[in-house]
């Protein structure tokens, strides 16, 4: 079922991830007939589910072990990023993810989001009733933080922003709910103040590298592995860092390839052109290069925490999430 | 500031009141600029606050007098609402609510979206501190009632309901929130048992009054009074009771009738036409009639709770609700 299947990082967590999937697929039931059809779609292939992989991995630095406890934290948060991808996919107007139709190609946009404002419910309603105020606020804080960073992406200005400001906006975007998923789960296992923070560290790391990749990705991936259309962010108008560091390489013409970049609804020619001139540029290299330096900072926090076949898969995980780049 | 400012059973709880409008306006801060505005504009003209005004009044059946927490309480219901109003404009591409610009005629559909999950997530977050775990289930499973109408809404083939189909979408996606209201302010405040199943009695009988109430204005009301397009339903091939009583009342053509309703996108002469057809037939009149009966109900589910200025005034917004019509 798992995209990444074999990776061995899932070992430590198989029974809790195979738990996870059965909760998963269960979510519809009692709900209306679409939103059922909507959620077997959904979570038929669950993709690779390394946010909850990361709430059972750092759960096991605390103290406390209630599994049903963590278990309604990674179900929560996998539904909250569920429900941001299907209401990102009606703003995107995207018809793929990860290969299959998104819920407003196989319905339409007001089914999805509907479908998503069920989700969020749904997750919410988890969140609620943990034992833990503080995780019930790192979750509410986690879907202002998704709000924030796509509210940032639909009204950005036609212009290229700054690499501090595309990093902020991927870290609220993504790396917030990665570190939701590492940091929420260690609190509510009672893990020590420093591991806590270190397991903190170690999300928002992994999430800032999972995102450059998967930028890096967009623009140099094949099709058929990536399960995405390729292209698609250039196609949009949607800066990505490879593209701000093409864009800062040439001296002259830089204003001009940064309008061309930016401009909504290209042509398939317009694309494919440039689509070459990124890829001909050092702007992927520097790109994967920066998603392997947040990967490099994931992988120093984890020696604050102690040395276990826990922190072997976090490490793996951080791997994998970068390996595709490598 | 408040629609109905002239209403008397707003009195008992004025205090409670202004204090729940500080509160809204101030939902946006620390929040993206875009989400602030919005906030501002929604709440700018707060509407009639009936809902967090049943909260208050019922809060004060129990034995309980936590005003934070029942604070709490109104002040999430209310961004449940508005965050669905918000959402269902997008759907119906709505351009006016409450004679001001919705989300989506103001910004766009993205941003009306992206403002609605931003209203639900804030409403979830003041939901999940509230010290009852019961009071949090009612606010999770109104949220699902009324994801589960408006799926109802959106997935409905094109026929005419019947009436019990009707009251059956109508109480998911209005009569659920004035319940919750009701029910859960009893519940926070500790009221007895039997007066909290009266208080929702009186909750979802009073929801479904004040929505046929404002199905039939949609069909007769007058536009600048109303604060909505009249005849919106129609247009849109909605159907609802006034129209499906009017195809009732057809004998021979009921089918043809009951067509022409259904149809989407009609011209501006079919919809004045078809007006006035309803207009001329008995549907609007036993429609009314049908809202009288639910405000009856409502009122005697009040007899079960003691004799208090309160009681008073939750008759005067259910004499309120269906006074536009009666």
């Amino acid at each position: 079922m798992r995209a990444a299947a074999g990776a061995q990082f899932y070992a430590p967590v198989d029974g809790e991830l195979r738990e996870l999937e059965r909760r998963l697929a269960d979510v519809g039931r009692g709900a209306h007939p679409t939103f059922r059809e909507a959620v077997a779609h959904l979570f038929t292939t669950p993709g690779k589910l390394l946010r909850p992989t990361l709430v059972f991995l750092a759960a096991r630095f605390g103290s406390l072990a209630d599994r049903e406890v963590v278990l309604n934290l990674a179900e929560s948060l996998e539904l909250v990023h569920t429900a941001s991808l299907v209401h990102d996919d009606v703003v995107d107007a995207a018809d793929l993810r990860r290969n299959i139709q998104t819920v407003n190609a196989k319905w339409n946009d007001d089914v999805a989001l509907i479908v998503g404002d069920y989700l969020f419910a749904k997750a919410y309603a988890l969140a609620a009733v943990l034992p833990n105020p503080e995780v019930i606020a790192i979750v509410a804080q986690t879907v202002f933080a998704l709000c924030d960073g796509e509210l940032a992406e639909v009204t950005a200005a036609r212009a290229l922003p700054t690499e501090s400001k595309y990093l902020e906006r991927i870290e609220l975007k993504t790396a917030s709910l990665y570190a939701a998923c590492c940091q929420g789960a260690a609190l509510l296992a009672e893990a020590e103040p420093e591991h806590v923070a270190a397991l903190g560290a170690f999300g928002t790391n992994l999430g800032l590298a999972f995102q450059i990749t998967d930028d890096v990705l967009d623009l140099v991936g094949d099709e058929s592995e990536f399960g995405k259309t390729v292209g698609r962010d250039l196609a949009e108008g949607m800066p990505t860092l490879p593209m701000i560091y093409a864009v800062t390489e040439r001296d002259g013409d830089s204003p001009a390839l940064a309008a061309r970049i930016l401009a909504p609804r290209k042509s398939p020619d317009e694309l494919r052109e440039l689509l070459a001139i990124i890829r001909r540029s050092r702007g992927p290299e520097r790109a994967r290069q920066r998603a392997l330096s947040f990967h490099d900072a994931a992988v120093r926090a984890l020696a604050a925490l102690p040395d276990r076949p826990e922190r072997t898969a976090l490490r793996d995980v951080a791997d994998f999430v970068v390996s595709r780049v490598r």
